[in-house]
C-alpha cells in the first residue's frame, strides 16, 4: 500500500508528520473524500476544483498544480489497485513553529491514501435512523478544513443513540447533517439548504439537484425548519461515501410512512446510473 | 531537546504522528500552553485542571493520570534545561482509522515540547494596536481543542493590518482575542465577557480578576458592546504568553490617551509580582 506524501508516493508505514504540522496542531487545512468506482475516480474534476476552492478561502497555497495532483491521484489508485474505495485527501499548511499567523515559510503538506471499501447497500436499501441536534460548528461550513471536531461530537451523538446521523439546525433552521446534505421531500417538491457559509456544498448534493432537474422534479435551495422536516413525505442525506441515503426515522419518529421513499428511489436510480456510465475503469 | 511523547521523553526529531491521528484529520483533541518562569511552570495545577476539563468536554479520556502527567512535564522541564519559556501541551484522540465517530481502541496521544523565549517586555511596556472582526468560531470557544483555523484566520487579519490582535465580536457584542481575552476599564471599573461557552477561561484572565479584588478595583464579568470597546479608557489583553498587554490602537483609533493606562499598569505590576513569587527556580 502506498501514499502520497507531498510530491511522492511513498509505503503507507513510513508516511508521518511531524508533530508541529499546522494541521495537527490548529486544523489548518482542508481535504477531501473521493470515491473510487471500478476503479476510476467519480466526479473528479469537481472533487479538485473544490479542494482548490477551501484552500484559496483560508489563503492556502497548494505546492503544485491541479494537473500534477490529478496524475498523482491517477497513480495512487493505480498503484493500490483500488477497485472500489475511497481516497482520502488533505492539504495542511506545513509545518513551521507554532504560532498563529500563517507561517512566512512553510511547505503545504499534501496527504492521500486509498482505503477499500464497497458501497453501502444495505443502507441505501434499507434506509438510516438520524437524529437533530444544534448546529454549534463555525460560520464557514463551505469550507472543507479539518476543523471539525463540531461533527465529530454531533456524529458521535447520533452513534450514542443507535442512529447513523445527526441533522443540525440553527435556532431551528435545518442546516445540512454532520457529514451529509439534507433533502425534504414534500408534495412531490425537493428542498435543500442554499449553499451559503452555512453548509458544504457536497458534490452528491450537486448531483442530486442536477438529477432532480433531469427527472423533471422540481427542486428548490431553500431554508426550511425543523418542523418542516418532520412534516416531510421523504427525508434524504447525501454525500460522497452515502451517496443518495434515505432517512427513515428522525428523533425516533417516522419519516412519512417509515420506508424510503419514491422520489428518494428515483434519486437512487439517477445516482446509479451515473456511477455505471463514468466512464469504463481503468 | 527532548519531547514528551505518549508517555515517553524522547528525542525531538524523532517524534512523529501518525497520518491518521485524529489531531490530524478532526483537529480532534485539546491543549494547553504553560509559562515557565525560572525554570518553574507558573499556574501548572490550573493549567492541568483545565486540559482535564477540555478532555472531558470533548469525552476524551487522558491516558494516564494528571500526576503523572505533571511529573512528565517537570522532567521535560528539567531535562530540556528550560528557564524561560513554554511548554506546549496537547493531547489528541489517538490514530485509527479515519471515521467520525469515536474510535473504539484508540489511546489518546500526549505530545508535549518546550520552546526557550523571553517575556515579552517591548509589547509589555508599549503595548500592542488590535482590529476587530466578527467572530466566526464555533459556539464551544469555552473548549482549548486544536479547532483554531477561526482564530488563526483572525490572527492573520490582525498582521495582514499591521497590528498584533484581533478583537473578535459577535453581533457587535465583544468576545475575546483570537488568542487572548479582553478587558476594558471605564471609570475605574474594569470588566470583561463572562466564561461562558463564548470564550475560554483564560487563567491569567483568572489571575487579572483576582489581582483586581485585591487592589480593590472593581471588576464585573459581563458582555459589553464594540462601541464600549472603542469609548473605553484602557483596553487590555491577557493570555500565558502576552500575560497582561495593554491596546493602544483599536481599528487604528487610539484608546484613550494613545498610551497604556494606570489601571493596566497597576496590574502588570501585581502580574509580575506573583511571576516573581511563584516559587524558588528548580
Amino acid at each position: 500500500m502506498v501514499i502520497l506524501f507531498d510530491e511522492q508516493l511513498i509505503p503507507r508505514n513510513r508516511a508521518y508528520v511531524d508533530i508541529e504540522d499546522r494541521g495537527y496542531q490548529f486544523g489548518d487545512g482542508v481535504y477531501e473524500v473521493i470515491r473510487v468506482y471500478g476503479g476510476k475516480m467519480f466526479c473528479k474534476t469537481q472533487h479538485l476544483s473544490r479542494l482548490e476552492q477551501s484552500a484559496k478561502e483560508i489563503r492556502l497555497h497548494l505546492p503544485f498544480s491541479l494537473e500534477r495532483l490529478d496524475t498523482l491521484l491517477e497513480e495512487l489508485v493505480s498503484q493500490n489497485r483500488l477497485r472500489e474505495g475511497t481516497i482520502y485527501l488533505q492539504v495542511s499548511r506545513g509545518t513551521a513553529p507554532r504560532n498563529h499567523p500563517f507561517p512566512e515559510q512553510a511547505r503545504p503538506m499534501v496527504v492521500a491514501y486509498t482505503t477499500e471499501a464497497p458501497r453501502p447497500l444495505q443502507t441505501l436499501r434499507e434506509g438510516v435512523r438520524a437524529i437533530t441536534e444544534p448546529d454549534l460548528r463555525w460560520l464557514r461550513c463551505d469550507i472543507k478544513s479539518l476543523n471539525l471536531l463540531g461533527a465529530v461530537l454531533a456524529k458521535q451523538k447520533a452513534v450514542d443513540s443507535g442512529c447513523q446521523e445527526t441533522i443540525l439546525h440553527r435556532d431551528g433552521r435545518v442546516t445540512e447533517g454532520s457529514s451529509t446534505n439534507v433533502f425534504i421531500v414534500k408534495d412531490g417538491q425537493l428542498a435543500t439548504h442554499p449553499a451559503d457559509n452555512f453548509i458544504l456544498r457536497g458534490i452528491t448534493r450537486d448531483v442530486v439537484i442536477e438529477s432532480a432537474h433531469e427527472l423533471g422534479i422540481p427542486v428548490t435551495e431553500r431554508v426550511f425548519s425543523v418542523e418542516e422536516l418532520f412534516r416531510a413525505d421523504e427525508v434524504f442525506i447525501s454525500s460522497t461515501t452515502m451517496e443518495v441515503t434515505p432517512v427513515v426515522s428522525i428523533d425516533g419518529r417516522k419519516v412519512g410512512t417509515g420506508s424510503p421513499g419514491p422520489l428518494t428511489r428515483q434519486l437512487q436510480t439517477a445516482f446509479e446510473k451515473r456511477i455505471s456510465h463514468s466512464g469504463s475503469p481503468s
